[in-house]
């Protein structure tokens, strides 16, 4: 345990010269991960499994130092159980590594060949992007999450984790290099940073000879500085300003049931629903009936004039008169903004200027209506007559999620393993030239 | 002919509020194309055609001033060639709108539907991009190439062509608006900046709130200064450094058949080969027939050491020591680099490091050789037994051709009318909650 790879951050070495250190051993990897075998890559992960679930307890030993540091340091009693290394986040976390496993693997894949008129027969084939980087705070099983993910998709990666979390990420990662190395893979694949130093955020970023893409998880102000100054592409979303519209042809009872869903199921995930739009022909059948659901859960309304006049019969209601800023809200917590709308037109262009490009659903009977909404709502995910919390890598059945992107390059969603990976043209052929 | 929009650059106004303004615009159309009927679009993009037939004298009329001022300018003959909207090019313009009308609608198709255990079905829908740059240089047709693939895939676009052109780039965005207004769609969709003003591209690629994507044609040092600059993605290629690699086991006469045309059918495309690598086993009797090809053509050969002690006794070839630099070049003109290799890992890995990750092909008769090039070689395209000059849109089947792309990201290799969109996820319910 004292090679420099370990314990950098005790070198006299300088932040930069370090990632380097890291970016050029993890392209290297890469390079050997991107030509290895589907079985040397599965069983990579389910020796991980093995040796995550053999190696428990100095997994909780050295998790212990991160939770004493985390309470010395008067971290809030829910930050510092995100940051527990329980038995039950361990079995999950072994249990997660089998799962991604299991999954096809994505590498190599051939689409879409077909014979051109010249003779030659070109398609696509799918392989790893490279090397990417991660950013995430707390959570240390996301260390896990994300070596799993570059290791069956046959990327490297560059994994920075929050400082609270080091000790923890560090044992996790052992784990990680001793499983690589266990199936004959370069354990230099999966690398860790391993100082607290926040240079080395900056130098993750911009080092695209080395880093391929960045992958973000935190606050919204850390994911917008990262994209202002990454010199690559970052996969991202900022918000999650969901919206569930009512139409005017709708099943009532549908309405209720998904729009409650939308919004309650949980109040911190970013596809759950923030804004609620109702058509007007059906405002004073619905709202009063949603409004009922929200008193009894303790819900606060942030109504537009005309919800507000409907809303404010309802026993126990808490409306307040929306403002303008309510429309962009996120509020990750049991407040929704209500807005009455005299059309589909409206309900998309209200959603198209205020959202988020995140999630947004319309609840309709009328075919060509849900049609127009999921076509013309510009976002990542359009559903019709389902709850908005749906939008989940899981839930899509991509098998795993590295994260959700907003933009409309590349990955669009929840990403899966397609995400990490590239296509490129392939052409077979039997010596035909170009006349 | 006398507003605002027609003749900005005799106004007070400044650059940045006029690519503000005609950015404002795109992005309001482009709303508007990704909603419109595919009919709609394919009939503009027939009234284009027609336009450009029956306005072919005033298109001339107009070409005459750039050309004129031109070789008042000293421009050289080729150049002002490119310039020149002669008929051929006119009907040539016009029947590729035909085509693009042709093929296959992309917006709104649907794949990959699925029903999952929840009771959803999910998958992806295919719809435009948003508004897309492009800055290119000389050959005003690729003015309505770039409007016929926006109008196509439903985008709106900002075109910034060279100065050398500006009356016919102005004459015929003139007919491409006539033909957005013929077919009922909003006119303002193409946008074609109307000053020579250089900070007009400045702003153009850095006004994320109208612009999406920047796709540059031009010389290498200006698509490097516009990545660096760019807020948006950039899809492009820097350089086209293609290998073709003769395997141990080969068919000689189909390598030497395939090699001819990947580098001497046309030398300045950058598909075009510019670094032969041989395997040892072959190197003897390859290089003095290839060599024998290359010198009754006139090309110059930079060899390795082994190579030039091959092709020295060719009668009447070029040959010169290979430098180090030789390995990058892209000569685009009759020279090409030559190196004998000891095996297909020093050939992969002798691409990967030198290439430019544009297109390689190998020639072989070995099945797990070949599948082992394609997948390992990093680039967008990779071949078995085809000439490197296959890399085209067209030849692809595409349909058409915006760029080229060398990024992993997105488009990569050839890109049509699938680059200029974007992938949604749809969820289609039937009143599914998260449990």
């Amino acid at each position: 345990m004292n090679t420099a790879t370990q314990s950098p951050e005790n070198t006299a070495e300088g932040v930069e010269a370090l990632m380097n250190r890291l970016g050029q051993a993890a392209r290297a990897a890469a390079t050997m991960m991107a030509a290895s075998s589907t079985a040397a890559r599965n069983n990579a992960l389910l020796a991980l499994a093995a040796r995550i679930r053999s190696e428990a307890d100095t997994l909780k030993t050295r998790n212990a130092i991160d939770i004493y540091a985390a309470e010395s340091n008067g971290l809030s009693a829910p930050m510092v159980d995100r940051l527990r290394l329980t038995d039950k986040v361990i079995e999950t976390m072994a249990q997660s590594c089998e799962q991604v496993a299991a999954l096809p693997d994505p590498v190599g894949e051939m689409t879409n060949l077909r014979r051109r008129p010249t003779g030659i027969t070109v398609g696509q084939m799918r392989v790893p992007i490279g090397v990417f980087g991660m950013i995430f705070e707390s959570r240390p099983n996301v260390t896990i999450e994300a070596a799993s993910l570059a290791i069956k998709s046959g990327n490297g990666c560059v994994l920075r984790g929050g400082s609270e979390a080091i000790e923890s990420n560090k044992a996790l990662w052992a784990l990680v290099q001793a499983a690589l190395a266990d199936a004959g893979l370069p354990k230099d694949a999966v690398q860790l940073v391993p100082t607290t130093d926040r240079a080395a955020v900056g130098r993750l970023i911009a080092m695209p000879e080395y880093v391929d893409v960045i992958i973000p998880r935190g606050g919204k102000g850390l994911i917008e500085r990262i994209s202002q100054e990454a010199k690559v592409p970052v996969i991202k979303h900022l918000d999650g300003n969901c919206h569930t519209y009512v139409d005017a042809e709708v099943d009532l009872d549908l309405a209720v049931k998904v729009t409650d869903n939308a919004k309650t199921q949980k109040y911190s995930p970013c596809n759950a629903t923030e804004s609620l739009l109702v058509h007007v022909a059906q405002a004073a059948a619905f709202l009063p009936r949603i409004g009922k659901v929200f008193a009894d859960k303790g819900v606060e309304m942030r109504a537009d004039a005309r919800a507000k006049a409907i809303l404010a019969d309802v026993p126990g209601a808490q409306v307040v008169e929306a403002t303008e800023q309510d429309w962009y809200e996120e509020y990750l917590a049991p407040v929704i903004a209500v807005k009455v709308v005299d059309s589909l037109d409206e309900a998309i262009a209200h959603i198209n200027r205020y959202g988020s490009h995140h999630t947004d659903a319309i609840l309709t009977t009328n075919h060509p209506n849900g049609m127009r909404f999921i076509r013309e709502v510009d976002s990542a995910s359009v559903m019709i007559n389902a709850s908005t919390r749906f939008a989940d890598g899981f839930e899509y059945g991509l098998g795993a999620e590295i994260g959700i992107s907003t933009d409309k390059f590349h990955a669009r969603g929840p990403v899966g393993l397609e995400g990490l990976t590239s296509l490129k043209f392939v052409v077979l052929g039997q010596g035909e030239v170009r006349g």
